[in-house]
C-alpha cells in the first residue's frame, strides 16, 4: 500500500492500525474527508425531490394531481488504498428500501480502465445512466423505459483519449424488493437460474472541451429470461412522464414464451457554450421460443440554453452531462425543450402496448449547487392502444361516449387515445 | 453567495469547486462539522428508545407485557450557502422504513421567517411538534392523536419579537408505507385529487427569559378528504400512552362521506426556574357531505420539576420545550405528573369511539446530553365505549360475566370500560 | 463528565454547549472521529457482500445459480462521556430493512466488565456472535441455526484476566419485519406475553498472545416461548450454506406446545502462528408442555492457515477471532477447511427434519482491510429426511424414479438424500 504511515494507532481489539489524519471541506457545498496524499476520500450523496404535478381536465381519463417524495436518497461512497472504491446507495422513497449503488471498483494506477462488481447501472442509455441529479427534465423520456439501469453484475469501463468503451456482464435487479421476491421463488419453486445479460457501449467524443463538445454513441444488450421477471413474464411499461399519476398508459402486458430480448441504441449529443442537446435512438426485440418475434423502438431529442452564462459540463468517464456550471453568483436559470416517442405495438405480434408522443417544455433554476427547482410542462399524444391494458379511455364511439376498446373509436386514424397537458414543479435538495 | 473561496479544487469531472475548510466538533457530544463563518454545518441525529411494558392484571382484557425498540432513527441535516437547509430523517422502528423529515428551508439574512418545502409536521399541536428526544412521558397524551403531525406540502415560519406565526398549505403523508399505497391505489383506480390542509398556528410569549416563561398559543386546521385514508374514510383511533399493548381501546372506526375536518387547539404553558407546566385543549369536528357532523375533544394538562436544579429551555423559533438543562456534572432528575383526557363519543352522530382518562407519574434521568432513562406509571380510566370496535371486553352484565356489548354492561353510568394501570421504562441513546 | 471544556458555544436555541475539538483520521481504511482524550469517538461500519453460487448439475433436485447482494449494512457506532457507547446498525439486503444492532452500553472506568440494553447478539455461539465481516466460510456452519443471534434485552459483560462472562436476559427479536409483525398481532389477539431466555457464555483462554491462543467456551440457553414465533410454533430449518439456493432441504417444521427450549455448546479453538483452528458441539433440546421431548445437535471443526505470514487476531472482550493481520503489503492469503454436521431428526419425537454433513474448502484473500474476495466449495451429504417438508426429491424407488417420500428410497441406509456440490464466490467491501 502505498498510503504513507503517519501515525499507527493500537485499535479497540489490541490491533496495530495505520492511521493516515483526513481533512474536512464542503466542496460547492458538499461534504468531504480526504487524506493529503489524496488515497483516501469519503463523501456523501443525499437527496430529496419533492415534485407535485397537476393534469390537464379535458384528459379522457381522470387524471389525479398530487405531490410526493419522488427521491429520498441517503449515500456514503468512499476511496480507499488508492485503487480501491467501494459505495452504498439507497432510496427511501415511499417509506419503502431499494438498493440502488451497491459495489466495488478497482482502478489501477494508469486509471485507463476500471473494474465494477456489484450492483449498479449497466452500461445503457444516456440518459438512464445520468444521475436523476442531473437530468433535464423531472423524469427521463418515454424511450428510457427500455434501459435494463441497475443490476447485478460485473463491469469493465475502458478511458481511452476519445474512446469510452463499457462491457459488462449482468444478472438480476435487487432494486425493488417485489423483484427480489420473485427471484427467490422462482429459485425456490423451480430452481431455476437467475439469467443473464450482456451489455455493451461505445462512445465516441472527437470533440470535447469546456465550450464545445460533440458525443456519438451507441450501446446493444442482450438478455435471457431473468428469475426476477413477475411469472416468468416480459414487459414493457410506461408511466408518462409522471411518478404521481399511476394509470400507465403504456404497457405491453406479459409477454410469455422469451427467448431473449436484443436492444440497441445510438446516441448523438453536443453542447455549444450555453447551449446543449441530446438525443436517442432505440429498438428492443423480443424474441420468443416460438411464435413470432416482437419490436418496439423509441427515440427523443432535447435541448437546453443556460440563459444567465452557464455552461453544461460532460462527464467523460460515463459519457453523459453532469452538473452546470452555473454563469452568475445567483446560479443560473435553463431553458429546455424535448420531443419524444415511444412504440410499443407490434400488430404482426398481436402486441398492442400503444404509442405516444411527448412535447416537453422545462424551466431549471439552479440555485447554488445543492439546491436546484424545476418546473415542466408535457403535452401527450397517445394513440387508441395505449389503454392501460383495457382499462383506460381511449376515445369516444359511434355515439359520442367514451370508450375503452380501442376498435370503437370514431375518431379518424391517428386521432383517438387520451391526449392531455401535465404541468410539475420539483424543488430539489443535494447535500 | 457570501462563502468565501478558501481554496479552490478540482472534482472528480474536472469541474472547479470552492473548498472551504471545516472544523469537527462533539458539541454536547453530538458531532457536528462547520465552517468557520458559520455558512455550512452538518450533523446528526441518530437515535434508540428501548422501551419495555408491563400491564396490571387486574384489566378485562389480557394485555400482554413486553419490551420493543420504540424508534430507530437516523438523520442527516446540513445547513448550506448562509440561507439553506437539507434534512433526511427516517426510522427504522419494527424493520419498516418511514420517512421522517425530508425537505428544504429557505431563510433570508434578516431570519424573521423562513421557507420550507417538503416533509415535516404542520403547525399544530404543541406535543406533537416537540421531537420525541424531548417528550416529557413516554408518549403523548390522548389528544395527540388529533394532530396531523407530518405531510407534504409548504410552510411559512415568521419570527417575530414575541410572537410565533405559523401557516402551511399540505398534502398526503408518505411517513407511513401503506398510506403511501392508498395514496397511490387511489390515483390509479379513481384519478383522484389528493387533498389539501390549511393550517396555522400562532404563539405569544409576553415572558421568556432563562428561569421564567409564558406561552400561549392556538392553531387551527381545515382539511379536505385526503387520497392516503384508508377507503376514503377518517378514522381516530389510539392505543392508549403504549405502543407495545396492540390492543385499541379508543377508535371511531370508519367515518366516510366526509366533507372536511376542522379542528383547533389552544395552548397554555410556563416554567418558573425549574418547575415546567403545559396543557392544550383541542376540538376536532368532522363535516360530512350529508348528516350528523361529528364532534370530539380531548386535553391535557403536565407538569414537571428537576430535582438537581436544572431548567427547561423553550425553543422560540418552534414554540416548544426542548432540551432540559442538567442542574449538575451528574445530570438531573425530573419528576412528572399528567393528567389527561379524550372523548371519541358522539352519540348525536351515531359515533361510540369511547371516552378516557390518564393519570401519569413520570420521572426522568438525564444522565448526560446523550443518554436518558425514562419510567412511567400510567392508569386509565376507559369508559364502556371504548371497547375497540366490539372486539374489547367493556364490563360485566347482570350475570357478572364479561362482555364486549356496552348496552349489557351492569355497572352504574360512568363506571364500566376497562381500567388499568401500566408501568413502562424506556433506555434511550441520542447520538 | 470529564471532557474538559475546550470551548463554549451557542446551540440552535440558545443553550451553551460544550464543544470538544474533534481529529479525523482513516484508521486502517476506516473513517474515525475522536477527541484527544479518547472521550468522544464516532466511527461507521458500511459493507456490501456480493454473492455468487453454482451447484453441480447432479443433485436430484434443480437448483437454481444466480448472484445476490447477500449484506448491505450501514451503521453509525459512537462513544460519548467517556462511559458510554450507542450504536446504530441496518442491514438493507433484499431492498428490505432489518434493524441489526441497536443499543446503548455502559463501561465503568475499571473496563472490568460493560451492560448493555437494546437489540444485539445474546451470547451465544462463537461463530454466530463473530461479524459476518470476519468469517472463515462464506456461510456459518449447519448448527449455526440452533444459535438465537439479536434479541432485545439486557446482557451483562464481565472481563476476567483470563476469563471472559456473558449473561443475558433476552426478549423477542426486531430484525425482521415479519417477525414483529407476529410479536405485534399475538399481543393484539391473544394480549400475550411476548417471552423470554435467560442466556450465558463462559469462556477461558489460558494462552492468549500474539502468535498462540487457546481458547475453550461454554454457553447455555434456555428459553420461553416467544411471541414473535409464527403460529405459536418453535421451527429450525436451515438452507444448507447457500443465501442463493432458497431450497431448506433441513426442516423440522412446525414444533408446536412447547414449553421451553433449553440449548448448549461447547467451544474450544485456538491458533498457532498463522494457523488457526475452532469449533463447536450444540445440543438443543425442546421440551413440551405434553408429550415427547424432542432433541436435536449438531457440530463443526475448521482450520485455517494464512500463506503469506499473517496471523489470525482473536478479540478477548468477545471470545472470537477478528480481523486478520496480514502478512504482506499485498494482503494475505487463507486456506480454510470445514467439516460440519447438523441431525434435525429426531424419530421417537416423530420429528423427521434431516440431517447433514458439509465439506467445506474456503480461499479468502484480504486485498487490504476495505476488501476482501472469498471462494467456498461445499459438498452436502443430506440424509433421506432432508426432503423439505416432502417437497424436495430424497432419492430413487425401487424403480428408479425420484421419489420425495424417504420410505419410498430404495438405497441402503446411509444413502439416500440428495448430495451435491456448490462452488460460490464473495466480493466484499467494508468502509
Amino acid at each position: 500500500q502505498e498510503i504513507k504511515k503517519e501515525t499507527t494507532r493500537i485499535n479497540q481489539y489490541g490491533q496495530e492500525v495505520d492511521a493516515v489524519p483526513l481533512k474536512t471541506e464542503a466542496q460547492d457545498g458538499f461534504i468531504k474527508w480526504f487524506s493529503e496524499d489524496g488515497n483516501y476520500k469519503m463523501w456523501m450523496d443525499n437527496r430529496v425531490q419533492l415534485d407535485g404535478y397537476m393534469f390537464s381536465n379535458d384528459a379522457l381519463n381522470e387524471l389525479g394531481n398530487g405531490f410526493m417524495i419522488r427521491r429520498m436518497r441517503f449515500a456514503i461512497k468512499a476511496e480507499f488504498w488508492k485503487n480501491w472504491y467501494g459505495e452504498i446507495d439507497l432510496d427511501f422513497e415511499s417509506s419503502a428500501t431499494e438498493i440502488k449503488d451497491a459495489y466495488l471498483k478497482y482502478t489501477p494506477d494508469s486509471k485507463k480502465w476500471d473494474f465494477k462488481a456489484g450492483h449498479f447501472k449497466e452500461g445503457y442509455g444516456m440518459e438512464t445512466t445520468t444521475t436523476s441529479r442531473y437530468l433535464l427534465f423531472m423524469e427521463r423520456s418515454f424511450a428510457s423505459t427500455f434501459d435494463p439501469s441497475r443490476h447485478l453484475g460485473f463491469q469493465v469501463n475502458s478511458y481511452g483519449k476519445k474512446l469510452l468503451l463499457i462491457g459488462g456482464v449482468h444478472f438480476n435487479t435487487v432494486g425493488d424488493a417485489e423483484e427480489v421476491e420473485f427471484t427467490k421463488d422462482a429459485n425456490k419453486d423451480n430452481g431455476k437460474d437467475e439469467g443473464y445479460s450482456l451489455t455493451g457501449r461505445a462512445v465516441w467524443t472527437p470533440i470535447n472541451n469546456t465550450t464545445r463538445l460533440l458525443h456519438v454513441g451507441a450501446a446493444a444488450t442482450y438478455r435471457t429470461p431473468k428469475t426476477h421477471w413477475e411469472d416468468g413474464a416480459y414487459r414493457i411499461s410506461t408511466r408518462s412522464h409522471s411518478a404521481v399519476n399511476r394509470k400507465k398508459f403504456l404497457d405491453t402486458d406479459d409477454i410469455s414464451g422469451v427467448d431473449n430480448v436484443f436492444g440497441y441504441t445510438f446516441e448523438l449529443a453536443g453542447k455549444y457554450n450555453g447551449f446543449m442537446f441530446q438525443g436517442e435512438y432505440k429498438e428492443h426485440n423480443v424474441n420468443m421460443i416460438e411464435g413470432v418475434d416482437a419490436s418496439f423502438k423509441g427515440y427523443y431529442a432535447q435541448a437546453a440554453y443556460l440563459l444567465r452564462g452557464g455552461n453544461h459540463n460532460y462527464n467523460t468517464k460515463e459519457g453523459e452531462f453532469t452538473r452546470i456550471t452555473p454563469g452568475s453568483d445567483k446560479g443560473d436559470v435553463e431553458l429546455a425543450l424535448r420531443y419524444d416517442y415511444i412504440d410499443l405495438n407490434d400488430f404482426d405480434a398481436s402486441i398492442y402496448g400503444g404509442s405516444a408522443e411527448g412535447y416537453s417544455v422545462g424551466l431549471n433554476y439552479y440555485v447554488n449547487p445543492n439546491i436546484k427547482f424545476m418546473a415542466n410542462y408535457v403535452y401527450h399524444n397517445h394513440d387508441r392502444y395505449a389503454d392501460g391494458k383495457g382499462k383506460l379511455f381511449v376515445g369516444k364511439d359511434a355515439d359520442g361516449n367514451l370508450t375503452k376498446d380501442w376498435s370503437n373509436v370514431y375518431d379518424a386514424d391517428g386521432k383517438g387515445g387520451d391526449d392531455y397537458g401535465q404541468f410539475s414543479i420539483r424543488l430539489e435538495v443535494n447535500f
